[in-house]
């Protein structure tokens, strides 16, 4: 998880799944199904597994649990490149449903397209474990405490 | 339930209860807290309670579960007004969150704005029970599969 | 233009018309086609005229003149509920295209839902002149400078 | 503009100008400002001129021209992968302002990341020519006429 660059992390992986253990315990209700796979500047990949709770008869994911995966995904972004800021929260989710999901683990990957002083944006890919194609794709608004100088 | 207009309703509140009880029983997953409360041509309401499984630490209501409610209730609202239509599928979903919740149930107002042959747009407002004030808002595309004659 | 009620108008529609000339005429670039016709507590209706330049071939409305009216109408109604605040911008946009519209004038009738100390949420409907079905419908959140007290 | 790979496209840029040119016209009014850049399987980059006809009092570019040149870019990346479908039509536009542009041309870059039968989506990020920064960012969904085999 070393990371380079002129934006290093406020967090570590560890620190950031601690935090989010004890401050959203509803996400990992019913079994902890969300881990966190990677962090960098401005971006992280966290992982949902295939389980019960997330599948629609057929074996299909369903859209809510994409929808938590994309909302999460963020927060992890944010969390690890702004430190703990337990106040951020979602003002915009923006979702497309673009393909039936694999039977398999869903990953989803964000990337921060703007961080400001009260608002950042970023957007969520998600991918089936092992393929190329998105499943789904998210675009979000935080509102963001105004704690930091400069920016916007 | 009694409806009038052109537009008759294919199912009644019963009838659709039991269908998403059996095609979607991951949504009452930890307990059932997803109600209909009522249905119109062209609309539907639905209730969630105020539950554990929806909550996070200090008492708001989760962003994921008022997703999760906006897309349930735009599909009831579906399945009222094309009857049951097991292959129709969110494309998208686009929410804005406005104001934190009460610690109450959450009542959420489908209005179908489009029902074409292909595509159904709907908007969802989300309030607290007892509440004027929008908590959320959400407007969602179904695609539909195209079995009936005219629309669009 | 009367208006009654515990939330007063901050501008009248002249004021509103004038200022946008002023401020926006870039909107008008080619022969003036939108015009105020009405201003309420937390929503105004804007007409915009059926004129060569937001047509395509065939006759029908373009879209990006849709989502201009839509931006104009948000614009307004803020103008009208809040005063002249010059720095309000867009945030964002979302707009669903929804039937054909006619080869009419459009009316667009934004509603706020949220006017917070700094964003506001407003809905706009658009419909052919003397038709009831909305041609589009979009939905907007300006960031606006932070210069009330309370709100939020 | 030589394109290789498995999807080759089905138009060279000159033929998606002179289609734009001829069914788009009101695109170009009051002075041509839009002009393809490059094609390739799945995406395109649009240019869209520094010209008064999109610039606000002090310089900023609107935003109604930001989203024209959104839904333009996403047209012509279409245009180029699926061929002249005069038919397609923009369903859903979402766009988020991210920064303000800088005095200068702009650059559009669409990336299809669904073509299905039905629907396509993409999603296109905007910059100030010279820059890194994403000044803003679309994602679109574009209904087009089911004439391919296989697909979605």
């Amino acid at each position: 998880m070393a990371e380079s660059g002129e934006t290093p992390l406020r967090m570590t992986l560890e620190e950031v799944e601690a935090f989010l253990d004890r401050e959203f315990p509803q996400m990992q209700h019913g079994g902890k199904t969300f881990s966190v796979e990677s962090l960098r500047p401005n971006g992280a990949i966290v992982r949902m597994d295939y389980h019960d709770k997330h599948i629609r008869p057929g074996g299909t994911i369903s859209g809510p649990s994409m929808m938590a995966l994309a909302d999460y995904t963020m927060y992890v972004a944010l969390l690890a490149n702004i430190g703990p800021v337990a106040l951020a929260v979602t003002t915009n989710l923006n979702i497309n449903f673009l393909r039936k999901p694999g039977q398999k683990d869903l990953l989803a990957e964000c990337s921060i397209i703007k961080l400001g002083r009260r608002l950042a944006v970023g957007e969520v890919a998600m991918r089936s474990d092992g393929s190329e194609e998105m499943v789904s794709h998210a675009v979000l608004t935080y509102s963001i405490p105004d704690q930091r100088p400069g920016g916007e």
